[in-house]
C-alpha cells in the first residue's frame, strides 16, 4: 500500500482542545505563524465551537494561542496564494460567521490574550464575551498599513470600544498597549504575565459554577436586546425573565439563596 | 368598631417624598429589606413619578434609599410567595415600565447611591439620568448566582457601560467597587461618604436653576435621538432646536447671556 | 465708479486653508468671536470640505481655531439678529449638514483643540474622526444655561461618550477639563500645549502615508456599519473587504509587507 496522496498525519493539529471541569480550552496552534487564521484554522475553530454549542458538559470556553502571540490575524501568504473575488469573499464570509458563532453559542467565551492580537486577532478579542490579557500584550488593527482596511474587525471593535478610540486604531494602524486596551474597554483586565492563567481560570471556574441554562438564557438575551430600542428591549427581556423564572434552576437558586445554602443546578 | 381587616396604618410608608426648592427627593423606605423593590414599593414609586411628571413645581428628582443600602433588587421572598407565569410576567412588566418612566418624565432624575446597588437596584442606577455614589458603594448584577439572569437590568446596564464590562458583571455576578463603577461609566462620580449629600445637592440645585421647559425638551430629545441613525437624529434634533428657539425662555436666556445678566425663566 | 454696496474686501477670511504634504489644515478665523460658527463661517467650512472631498491631493484634514479658543459654538448675536422659525431652521439644518459632511468626506478629519470647545464647538470635536487637545482645554455643552438645550450637539456627543457623562455635560452645562474629556472618550489624547502641533502633525503625516483609497473605503464603511445590527454589519463589511482586496493598493500593500519593503500606493 502506498501512503495517501495528501498525508498530513504528521502535521500538528491546527487547534488544540482541552476539557477540564466544564471548561473547554481551545488553543490556536500555529505558533510559527503567530496563529494566523488560515482557512484551515478557522474551519477547525468553527467546527469545535459548533460541537461545543451542543455539548452540555461544557460550561465555558477559553480561547488561547500557542507560542509567542495570541493571534496575528489572517494568513496573508495564503490569501495572496489564492487570489480572486470568490476566494476573498469566501474568506471574509467564513471569518464573519466564525465571529458571530462566538457570540451565538450557549457558553460564554473568554479570550486569554498574550503577545500580540492584531487585525482578525484583535477582532477575536473584541468579539469574545470576556477578555483578559498580560500587561505586555499589544493590540492593533493594522490593515490600513497594507492597503487593506480592517473593515470586518471594525465591526467587533466599534461594538466594544468608543468611536474615537476605534478610529485611532483603525486610521493609524499602530499598536496600543494593554493598559490602553483596558482603558478603552477592549479587554476586561490586564494582569502580570504570570497571573494570566490564574485570572482566566478563576473567571472560568466561577462561570462554570453557575446554572448552564441561566447562562445560555442570559447570553442569548444579551446579544438579542443590545441593538433594540429600549422599549423593545424591555418587552423582550421581560418575557425572557418570565421564562427564566419558570425554570427549575431559578426556583432552586432563589430557594437556596433564601435558605443560605448552595444551589444544585439541574440545567432545566 | 373593630379594626379594619388589613390594618397597615401603623406601617411606615414604602416611599418617602421630600420637596425643597424644586428638588423632589424620593427615598425608598424598606431599610430592613435593603429597599428591595416589592410590588408595593414599585407601585408607590410609579405613582410618585407619574405625579411629578405633571407637577411643574418639581424641577429635578433625587432617588435615594433609607438605611444601609440604596437598593438590593427585587423582593425574592415575595416573588417565591407568588409563583406562576402570570405573576412573574406582571412583575417584570411593572418593573420595566418603572424604569422607562424614569427616562420619560420631564424632570432629570439623579440617583443618590450608597451601600449596595444590586440587580434591579443596579438597574435603577444605570437608568437614572445621573448617578453619584459614596466611595464604598458596591454594585452587582448577581442574578446569575441564583439561576435568574439579570436580563432586564441588562437593558439599562448595556446602555450605560461598555460590553466587556457589562458582560463581566452579568456572567460573574460579583460586586464591583465604586471606583470601577465610575471607570466604566455606571456612575458619574464616587465621592467620600460625607460628601455625597452635598454633591447631589449641588447638582440638583444647578439643574433646578435652569429653565424647566428647556430641561424637558432636552431630556425628551436625548432618549428619542439616541437610537436613531445619525442622519435621522440630526433631522429630529434640528426640529427640536428650532422649536426650542421659538420659546420665550430661549430668547430670554440668550438676551441675558449677551447682556451679562441672570435670566428669568417663565417656563414657556 | 462707486465702491460696492457691501465691500468686505478688507475683512480677513473667515476660514484659512493651508496645504502641506497631503495635509489640509482648515483654521476657523474669527478669533475675536472665539470662532463662533456664524452662517458665513459654516458656509465657508462647508464649501472647503466639499472641495476637499473631490481633491485627491488631500489625504487628511486638520480642523483648528485661530486665537485663544477652538470654537465657542454658534454666533448668538447673529441668531438673535435674525429671528424667526425659518431662520432658525435654516441655521440648524446648515449646521447638521456640516457635521454630517465631516463624517462623509473621503479624508479623515482631525480636530486640533485648544482653549475652549463649547456647544457646536464641542460638537465639532465629538464629530471629527480624531481629536487631540491641550491639557488646559475645557469643553462644555452649555446651552441649558441660556434656555437652549444643546440638542444637535447631543447627537455627536452621545455617539462619542457614554450616557452618564453626556447627560452630566448636557444637564449641568458646566466645563469639563481635558483629562475628563479624554477619560470619557471625547478626545483621543490631551497633551501639553507645546506638544499639540507635533502630536497632530505626527498623526496627520502617518495617515497621509497610507493608501488614500484604503482610507476612503475604511472611513465610509466605519459610519455605514456602526448603526447596523451585527449580522448586517458583517454582511456589509465582508463585501467591503472583498472589494478592498480587489484593489491594486491591497495587493501592493500585502506584497510589500511579505517582502519587507515599503509599499507604493497608486490610489486604485
Amino acid at each position: 500500500m502506498s501512503p495517501p496522496a495528501h498525508d498530513d498525519s504528521a502535521a500538528p493539529p491546527l487547534l488544540l482542545r482541552n476539557d477540564r471541569e466544564g471548561v473547554a480550552t481551545l488553543t490556536l496552534n500555529r505558533p510559527q505563524a503567530r496563529n494566523a487564521l488560515s482557512v484551515g484554522l478557522m474551519a477547525a475553530l468553527q467546527d469545535e465551537l459548533d460541537a461545543i454549542d451542543g455539548d452540555r458538559s461544557v460550561r465555558v470556553v477559553v480561547l488561547a494561542g500557542a507560542g509567542p502571540a495570541f493571534c496575528a490575524g489572517h494568513d496573508l501568504r495564503e490569501i495572496r496564494a489564492n487570489p480572486g473575488r470568490e476566494a476573498y469573499e469566501a474568506l471574509f464570509v467564513q471569518c464573519s460567521r466564525l465571529m458571530l458563532t462566538i457570540n451565538r453559542i450557549r457558553q460564554p467565551v473568554i479570550a486569554r490574550v498574550h503577545g500580540i492580537a492584531t487585525a482578525a486577532g484583535c477582532q477575536l478579542v473584541a468579539t469574545c464575551d470576556l477578555a483578559y490579557c498580560t500587561a505586555d500584550t499589544r493590540f492593533a488593527t493594522p490593515g490600513v498599513n497594507i492597503g487593506l482596511f480592517c473593515s470586518t474587525p471594525m465591526v467587533a471593535l466599534t461594538r466594544a470600544v468608543g468611536r474615537k478610540a476605534a478610529m485611532e486604531m483603525l486610521l493609524l494602524g499602530e499598536m496600543i498597549d494593554a493598559e490602553e486596551a483596558m482603558r478603552i474597554g477592549l479587554v476586561n483586565r490586564a494582569v502580570p504575565a504570570d497571573r494570566l492563567d490564574d485570572t482566566v481560570a478563576v473567571a472560568a471556574s466561577r462561570i462554570a459554577s453557575k446554572s448552564p441554562l441561566t447562562l445560555a438564557i442570559g447570553k442569548e438575551a444579551f446579544y438579542q436586546q443590545i441593538h433594540m430600542d429600549v422599549e423593545a428591549a424591555y418587552a423582550h427581556t421581560a418575557r425572557v425573565m418570565t421564562e427564566n423564572m419558570m425554570a427549575r434552576d431559578a426556583a432552586e437558586g432563589i430557594d437556596a439563596f433564601l435558605e443560605k445554602r448552595q444551589p444544585t443546578w439541574c440545567g432545566q
